[in-house]
């Protein structure tokens, strides 16, 4: 796996890089962002994927979240994909801003004409952590994962579904039980299809349940209660009493005023690699 | 002075605000961001200026600097103005990115057809000030400015002709001397006219060889080394030397590897606005 470096730039004594690589799984090229603190110059360090929410790119986390400085307190790289694969040509992909392209729902798509390339699951879990590990200086052994939003659900669905592959997981204001959210409804009607059992395997609230992967640091999600999509697309607290029935700690911090944006992730970032730190650094 | 709140999030304890207001010397309305802190809420604040470079908006610091951390920790506030009026429609206005549109350069234009609204010079120092100062709990006593860029030169050359307007001063990789370097040259000219005696009104490097207004606390100065356009453009050793001259206390830090973009800024941010700190907090 060759990996195109699309651009770079020093930040907090580390690099900050746009990366392209021919992704199998995907099969189209697809971009992911970086940032290699300064002990990466020297050994290999722990890392924490995020996976961002609707809309967004691999940009969208190292220019909005202002997660770089406790990334290099810390010594963890930081890799944020993209958010669906881009040219695939499926008829009218752009057409809506919460499915389809920027929307990928981190699933293997099986339903046509999207299960071509709409496979962000296998994407994530495979392809880009190959790359990650053969061309950085990452340890496969140190691994976290969080992530925005639908980018929340990407985060605990993988984390839940690979016991031993993430060893610490968190979210903000996560699409916690997309089978009950017009969001998860719209995306796994279409890239899944109608079987509501299969539904199943990409829904955390569903996955906790059963889950063999256990997260005995806990599992961190921070809600902002003026958030707009909280009533309708997000029910935090259904995966938290699915989990707490399951017996995997979980910690639903929620917080008066702040809504679904960067400012709220940037507030609370320090505190989720804090979080991640406790584990992959330990 | 009327203030029209556009947006606002919750962020840092504090809020980020974005306004919209009638600004007299633009005769447009004009946008505008704020960060006030926790501590704005029960007594007035200190406030730090600003100003961004070419091509920004009142957006691109609140989203892109990750300086909302410090102004909490501090209790600032942080306000940032557009760049340039918006809807004045002189002709081919946006044609280029480094004059007109996006591009205001903080003076005050004497050439037809700018000279009715590019006023940003006028803008930041009277009618931003007033309507911070009359409707926002912002001390008129404890006010500091910074900038990147455009809006380092900006931020010079507001404080070096306003003595005591502005308690503190620093600045991002600024075009220090902006009558020798071609964006410069192409702004005055466009703006100001041929006349390179009045240049020198807008220009640190002249202006601050006689300034009354002296920082006994020094001029901070952040430039990267990888900065493409460190060699035609910004010329700090021009501006380093004159305020050397003529005994005003200037720090330059010159930084290996880093560029000009905000991926350079959001690493030092904390400092400049520790800068501030100690003389808008003593």
């Amino acid at each position: 796996m060759m990996l195109e470096l699309v651009e770079e730039h020093r930040c907090w004594g580390g690099v900050q890089r746009t990366y392209k690589h021919d992704a199998k799984s995907i099969g189209l090229p697809m971009r992911f962002s970086v940032f290699l603190p300064r002990q990466a110059s020297f050994a290999k360090v722990p890392a924490l994927f995020y996976l961002a929410g609707l809309t967004c790119t691999e940009e969208t986390f190292p220019i909005k979240a202002g997660a770089q400085r406790y990334a290099a307190e810390h010594g963890i790289a930081l890799i944020a994909p993209d958010t669906s694969p881009r040219g695939a040509g499926v008829p009218n992909e752009s057409a809506a801003w919460d499915f389809g392209v920027g929307a990928g729902f981190y699933v293997d798509a099986t339903q046509e004409p999207w299960s071509r390339n709409y496979r962000m699951y296998s994407y994530v879990t495979r392809d880009l952590r190959e790359a990650v590990l053969t061309d950085l200086p990452v340890r496969a052994d140190r691994l976290g994962i969080f992530g925005h939003s639908m980018g929340g659900h990407g985060a605990l669905v993988l984390a839940l579904k690979n016991p031993g592959l993430y060893k610490s997981v968190s979210a903000f204001a996560p699409i916690s039980a997309p089978s009950q959210c017009p969001w998860g409804v719209k995306a796994f009607s279409g890239y899944l299809g109608e079987n509501r059992e299969l539904w199943k395997q990409y829904d955390a609230s569903e996955l906790v349940v059963n889950a063999s992967a256990r997260f005995e640091a806990g599992i961190l999600i921070d809600q902002g209660l003026a958030d707009n999509f909280l009533a309708t697309q997000l029910h935090p607290e259904i995966f938290e009493a699915a989990a707490k029935q399951a017996g995997q700690p979980v910690t639903v911090r929620r917080h008066e005023g702040y809504d679904h944006g960067y400012y709220f992730i940037s507030t609370f970032i320090g505190e989720h690699i804090a979080h991640h730190a406790r584990v992959l650094c330990a």
